[in-house]
């Protein structure tokens, strides 16, 4: 019973990543995206373009990996990709947060979940956070597609907020040039429109 | 190119989960929950509480079965569970929506993705509303049990709006007492409290 009581208070609590607001906003405008509904996203994503994946990925674990990549800003928050300031000590944040909803990384104590299912997600993330992995790198390019889509679709979106200008886009998408080459001429060809239309500066 | 430009249009598409609303709230009941976080907070929960299916899942599968299994609601809406009126139709709505999205079941024409692609997907989400295979048995049961957790976490939430009874509970409940047994006692438990604190009707 405690083993479960663990499991239901954990589900219970990352209902909160709904509440993280990120930049991105929704397709039709309306309002910024939240993490949980932008995790859903990617791990629909992940099956639907593994074909374009530079090395091949186990899709399964780079979907759970979607899944929990953005667990820690619950308590983190999510912090802008542009914003150089709040991603210095960004790390300590996250790191802190997923020592208390996975546990830490001895898994001796903390965390809601027992302690080998803690530790598998905190794990994931981990691996998702380092990029190093196959199955990271495939999944770090999706996480970057998807907002590039999303500011493609809502006339520059955070670009334009945010002003953001041409070479910080093209650095950020560097991860869709490496793992997923095959869409590179797609973001090129979309980071052009956006120029051409005064959405990113140069 | 052509495979490419469906996939990216696809996935833009789904984007309008976001949007459908379910009545379920958020456990900070500061608004209603929308499809495509609830389907992200089931898809979390599957491997967590595999252990507890009465028939073993496999639980990538029933990962990617709950992921798409609500996305027929961007044109079919989300149907309120208690509302036997607007039941009477889903079936049929979904099904149109089901040939938009993903394809026909012959595979032949329409739809966004790449035919195979498409086809999966489909053949997920009927799996899913069959419910008769051991993995959508397990889906449907989480399905069912996500919700009972926020209403028992939002002081009654939709029961208490919609004025809900104690039988109709039980009986929408009916798949976590077939598909995860060990869960029964937990539920009773939660509907017990419910209808003590008088967020459910005898």
């Amino acid at each position: 019973v405690k083993r479960l009581e663990g499991q239901i208070a954990f589900i219970l609590e990352i209902d909160q990543l709904k509440r993280v607001l990120r930049q991105t906003l929704v397709t039709d405008q309306s309002r910024r995206e939240n993490s949980a509904e932008h995790s859903w996203h990617l791990a629909m994503m992940a099956p639907l373009l593994a074909e374009y994946a530079a090395e091949p990925a186990d899709v399964d674990r780079v979907v759970r990996m979607l899944l929990v990549h953005d667990l820690v800003e619950i308590d983190a928050g999510d912090t802008f990709a542009y914003d150089a300031t709040a991603n210095i000590d960004r790390t300590k944040r996250e790191r802190a947060a997923a020592d208390r909803l996975f546990g830490p990384v001895t898994g001796a104590q903390g965390g809601l979940l027992p302690p080998e299912q803690g530790a598998e997600l905190r794990a994931l993330w981990e691996e998702f956070e380092r990029g190093e992995s196959c199955d990271a790198r495939y999944a770090n390019a999706l996480d970057r597609l998807q907002p590039l889509l999303h500011n493609w679709k809502t006339d520059g979106g955070t670009w334009r907020i945010h002003g953001v200008r041409r070479e910080q886009v093209l650095r950020r998408m560097e991860p869709i040039r490496l793992n997923m080459p095959r869409l590179w001429p797609m973001v090129l060809a979309i980071v052009e429109e956006a120029q051409g239309k005064g959405w990113i500066e140069e």
